[in-house]
């Protein structure tokens, strides 16, 4: 319905437009009634539909309307499967329709800083390429639907610990280049109707009052169109969150933020018109919900329970798989141990928390898809409540697993480990799951592990076990997708989003997580993830994009475009791929690219493009990727843009970050100027290296090389010092070893000459 | 003799006090002949004197006079005895007043940051404890032979790279804890006569205009007494460098110094009592020198060529000793593979290269200390000039080592891989000398590596030899040290004063260095050297402190004189040690101190206490520390000053820093009263957990259980979310969370009152 929304705006009162820029109560807009604006209904997500009965408690943990749980972030990324994504979104948005539901709160691009963080299962990866692809699938497929999402958490979120009051000190380049790019992506692609800011600060300023984040950058450059909501919280004072670019304070706040606003209008604080901007974002997306909203609307809870399962089991990750243990023989005796067998976890705690429509249970899938030839023994292993080693427990899971051919044990993260709200402290599994392994190993050396966390664990006892399977947080679904995988009714092909590292203190961000006090400095920059693992010669214990396949791959050629190429053109990967193994199977392709000689520090390479490749056994595919301007660049601070330099660029296609099976090179060239300017404090090596001013330099270095005892050093044993020196020298200096034939007139003359 | 300095300074015209603040040429200081102020002269430095010849060139690396050349610092601080090098100290001055030199430029106490620094050979250690250790032992030794020193490069010079133009950013705890704490020792306990600053900016103002470290620190805080001078064409603007607190520009500036000062006193831009405090700093130490001038002095070069062969010996560091393999038996054949052995490296490149009295011949001193019932054989092995492979020496080198009981191989940096000037850009040995060691363990299995390097090298032959003698750079009787230690006449007792990693890019500065343009970040903060590798739990190839002896030391027993006390007290640490081999040895004991539990990042340990001491066989002493406020604080940057979290640390007696043998725990309450000042983005959790806020906050808590429906849910399931939740909210998201309970009025009320 066509409407005039500046019209709407001209007849509100100050007190409605202030006052439509809080919440009405915990998940509810403010409407306006005689004008016809109605009140619209947020609710959490991402991974599945929290809404709230009424008279529930806000934070509503236990107490929502059923939904299906799919599974979280973490695992959804390791599918690297934007179409499955995008079914995952499209059924979000039918189940928020069914709930009348107009904005489900999310998804979350935070990148995965440290695998500490609490909230990661929540989040995609560390790798901002990756996030923002996934994260743009699950946009459009739940706006496909008429319904809104809110990607959240801009900017910089990466840790509870503090959320609400901690500074995350980052340099721009990196967030640009990491923390930023990570939302940029998801924005330019599938305009979310709402971004949610974070509670943190960025550098010195609230995420909610941050204009740097909310205007110059979501609205400015990337073109956002729809509003910013604060998390429940986030605002400190709502007039200076309004005048950055915060259209919406949630929860209400008791006329608090409103009241505020008012008074900031009423002195001059405030701009009217900066306030009816944001009440015109509001309108906009509150319309697009009513307009879109589709009257008694249901779903289909089977149908998506069974997309849950294919889902999770696209989700999981085959770490290790010694002698092909895996898939199980369905024969025999198959002893499955581990309290997680019975009660899986399958998501995290926190506002993502929902009521599951059904819920799978392991053991029982594991039995029946082990169907009657095969017998499934079950012991507890260990009690879930605790980390306390139970020895009877321990005896029963070691009789049980000596007298079976195999053991499958569950182990993993309990909710208490990792949530919202706090971070973990260690990456250790309970003390009774890993000594459960160990004990299970005295007894039976087929083992295969099945995983269920929501981050990164160490492993220890990797050498006793013959196959890993992390199942991440997979959702209601979790047990039949693991017994698909189990027994090869499906084939694995997630791969990790995320580097699993050897111990916690390989990881970049160690030395300063969770920071000190009300301060995080983000001193790694850039070497985030693998681009740390890789620049520091690190091997992780997994690496960003392992995972392994009931099948195997054969990568059999690459072929380019062009060789060289403007930064303004694009180009076109052909990869071929074949299925070389007897199963039909899913390979997900990855192209990294590498700057190979670059003036700044970069990461060794970056993820610019993936693929997921399905293939019937020995069948053959091609497929080809795009690479534009931005494949090549790194973010110039100087220039406050993506800036691409000239050089040569190695484009290399993984099986993962560590694995690379194919390469080419294509050179690039920049057509963007730089211009320098130059200083007394320039050195020679810099004036000489640039062709322009190298000519206007050489005759006061001709003066010189005849005037200064330095010079006539330079072909002695002592050459490759005085070059050095000479080098570095700065012009200035040179005016002061010239014995008074260089003075500052003469030095102020010639610069004015080079910089003009 | 007494003079009025003041007197003498109201005499001068305003064109002789300007004149006085610049050299008179390259290496003396301008005087005032009409006042009785003479010409003094200064020269290059620390570890032998470079006195140019009349005429030569400035930098004078060919054509300086004859003087003993000592180890260079590197090796010197392996030697840990700060006795020793206070005698190489006293030599050393004694040389300067043969000489007619008032001011040796040295030494050098800047922090290995990087391996790759091309001038760490210059400087002592990675650790500032044990840098300004032996530097104030080599002040005090030259000083008291009435001749001054320049301590240098003041501040955070730790690469050659862009060294006069590049801007090193460094956060303040780190500055002081690590980079001026090298500095801050030796200036404390010996007074050097002169500073000099260092090239580079210091947070963005180059170090010879910064007020902070030349004025604010070192003058004020510090209290130095002498001058600051310039390292040689470090001003950049004479008049802003002399404001800021550099007394003298050297070398002379043809005038452009002096007019620059007389302008800006003219115009009113310097005051003159600037200016005068300047000339009186210059003439206190020019008459220093005087009053200390020895008429006709002469030095025992014999003497200090035997001084010199001591301190070798003492300053290398026996890496590796399988089976004992070390000492040789002076019977059968020895092979002396490598040019090394008949050209042994044994001083570095640039301003510090000095022309010796003598030179020792590695081959010739091994051949003599042999005797006549073993005979030693000579192979070349490599061409020293260059990298490059040569077979034919390889074969010789084979044959020779086939033939031989042992190979001792000579190996390490030539004069062009390390050098004031540049950088190097990895850590490997030269590619012929890198394949002679694996040559000649193809026909040799007892093999003796002996390393002529100033910083460290990566050893992937490492498993392939039995021993390795780190000879560092180890003066003009370096050859004579290695064959004593060779073959026992010397016992080995130095210990690493700098980590050795395996790989480069295990350093922690490694994604830092050399930086980007003019700019490098020590992101790596306060973790330098061990300090990261503790941290990290990453191995080194060797720790630092880490050194083998021929014979062995027990460590029996560690007794502190209190278990309490408060940061305004000392302590005694005494350790008892006993030499429980059968050879007289020195060991090195180090005495580290750990912040068991800490609010902010602080390093595993740091080094505070060590000392060498000698045991005959079987001899047992008792040796002691005494530990202040210093060794337990860390650098309040809100307080500006040191500080001292009560609490308990650890007392750590260690063989290295990565064997501790020895364990007290002491407990440190800090008298220092720290006043929070809280705002409405404090957390609860802090407030909760200052008792004086806590009782005052306790009714506002109340209040907020009563009527969030939030703190309803803290006993059920997610009491831990929902826990640590209220514990990182500020005041204003509880506010925003009490349903209007708490106003922004009441909210200010109650932080008035906590804050009173």
């Amino acid at each position: 319905m066509q409407r005039n929304i500046q019209e709407i705006i001209a007849q509100m009162t100050l007190e409605e437009k202030a006052g439509m820029c809080s919440g009405l109560d915990f998940w509810h807009l403010k409407g306006v009634e005689r004008l016809g604006v109605p009140s619209v209904m947020v609710t959490d997500g991402p991974h599945g539909l929290r809404k709230q009965k009424q008279g529930a408690d806000h934070l509503g943990l236990f107490d929502s309307v059923p939904a299906t749980c799919f599974p979280s972030a973490a695992g959804l990324a390791c599918s690297w499967d934007r179409d499955l994504i995008g079914q995952v979104g499209v059924a979000l948005g039918e189940e928020c329709q069914a709930e009348d539901v107009a904005v489900l709160l999310g998804p979350g691009v935070n990148i995965k800083r440290s695998p500490l963080c609490g909230r990661n299962f929540e989040y995609f990866s560390e790798d901002p390429f990756l996030s923002s692809e996934m994260a743009a699938s699950h946009i459009n497929g739940v706006q496909s639907q008429g319904v809104g999402t809110s990607l959240k958490h801009f900017a910089v979120n990466n840790q509870e610990n503090r959320r609400m009051s901690v500074d995350a000190v980052v340099d721009d380049r990196t967030l640009r280049e990491i923390y930023l790019a990570s939302f940029e992506g998801a924005v330019k692609k599938a305009q979310p109707w709402t971004v949610m800011c974070s509670y943190n600060r960025v550098n010195g300023t609230y995420a909610s009052e941050n204009e740097y984040l909310l205007t110059d950058i979501l609205k400015e450059e990337w073109g956002h169109e729809g509003f910013v909501v604060s998390d429940w919280g986030a605002v400190d004072e709502r007039h200076h969150a309004l005048a950055a670019g915060l259209e919406l304070e949630m929860p209400a706040s008791n006329g608090v933020g409103e009241r505020k606003v008012i008074e900031a209008v009423k002195s001059g604080k405030l701009s009217e018109e900066a306030l009816d901007r944001a009440v015109a974002r509001l309108l906009n997306i509150i319309f697009k919900a009513v307009d879109n909203n589709k009257e008694n609307a249901s779903y289909d809870q089977d149908a998506h329970h069974r997309l849950a399962r294919v889902v999770a089991s696209e989700s999981m990750v085959l770490l290790k798989n010694e002698n092909g243990i895996l898939p199980l023989n369905k024969n025999g005796k198959i002893a499955v141990i581990g309290a997680f067998a019975q009660k899986t976890r399958y998501q995290g705690g926190g506002s993502s928390h929902i009521v599951p429509t059904r819920l799978d249970n392991s053991l029982e899938e594991i039995t029946k898809l082990a169907g009657d030839s095969a017998q499934v023994v079950y012991a507890e292993g260990y009690d879930l409540e605790n980390d306390a080693i139970d020895e009877t427990l321990l005896q029963e899971a070691k009789r049980a697993a000596s007298e079976a051919q195999v053991a499958v044990v569950f182990a993993g993260l309990p909710d208490r480990y990792e949530s919202e709200g706090y971070d973990r402290e260690h990456l250790h599994l309970p003390e009774n799951h890993t000594r459960l392994i160990e004990a299970v190993a005295e007894a039976q050396s087929n083992i295969v592990v099945v995983l269920l966390n929501g981050s990164p664990v160490e492993m220890p006892w990797l050498g006793k076990v013959k196959a890993v399977l992390e199942g991440y947080l997979g959702g209601q679904a979790v047990g039949g997708a693991i017994a698909d995988l189990l027994f090869g009714e499906a084939n694995p092909s997630g791969k990790l989003a995320e580097t699993f590292p050897v111990k916690l203190s390989d990881n970049p961000s160690y030395l300063n997580f969770p920071g000190e006090g009300d301060r995080v400095e983000y001193r790694e920059g850039l070497y985030v993830g693998y681009r740390y693992y890789d620049a520091k010669q690190l091997q992780p214990l997994f690496p960003f994009g392992y995972g392994l396949s009931y099948t195997t791959f054969e990568y059999t050629g690459i072929t380019i475009g062009k060789n060289e190429m403007k930064d303004t053109d694009t180009v076109e990967v052909h990869v071929s791929i074949k299925n070389s193994g007897s199963k039909a199977g899913k390979e997900i392709v990855q192209l990294y690219v590498r700057d190979i000689q670059s003036t700044l520090g970069r990461p060794d390479k970056e993820l610019k493009g993936f693929a997921k490749v399905e293939l019937q056994p020995g069948e053959e595919k091609s497929i080809s990727f795009t690479l534009d301007k931005r494949s090549f660049a790194y973010y110039n601070v100087e220039l406050k843009d993506w800036h691409v330099e000239t050089g040569d660029f190695a484009i290399l296609i993984g099986k993962s970050s560590q694995d690379i099976v194919l390469q080419e090179t294509i050179h690039v060239q920049s057509t963007v100027p730089v211009k320098k300017t130059y200083t007394r404090n320039s050195t020679l090596g810099d004036l000489l290296s640039d062709p322009e001013s190298a000519a206007k330099v050489g005759a006061l270095l001709q003066q010189f090389q005849e005037s200064s005892p330095l010079a006539a050093m330079a072909d002695d044993d002592h050459g490759d010092m005085v070059a050095a020196m000479m080098k570095f020298m700065p012009l200035r200096a040179l005016a002061a070893f010239s014995q008074g034939a260089l003075t500052d007139e003469k030095l102020n003359e010639l610069l004015a000459e080079i910089n003009s």
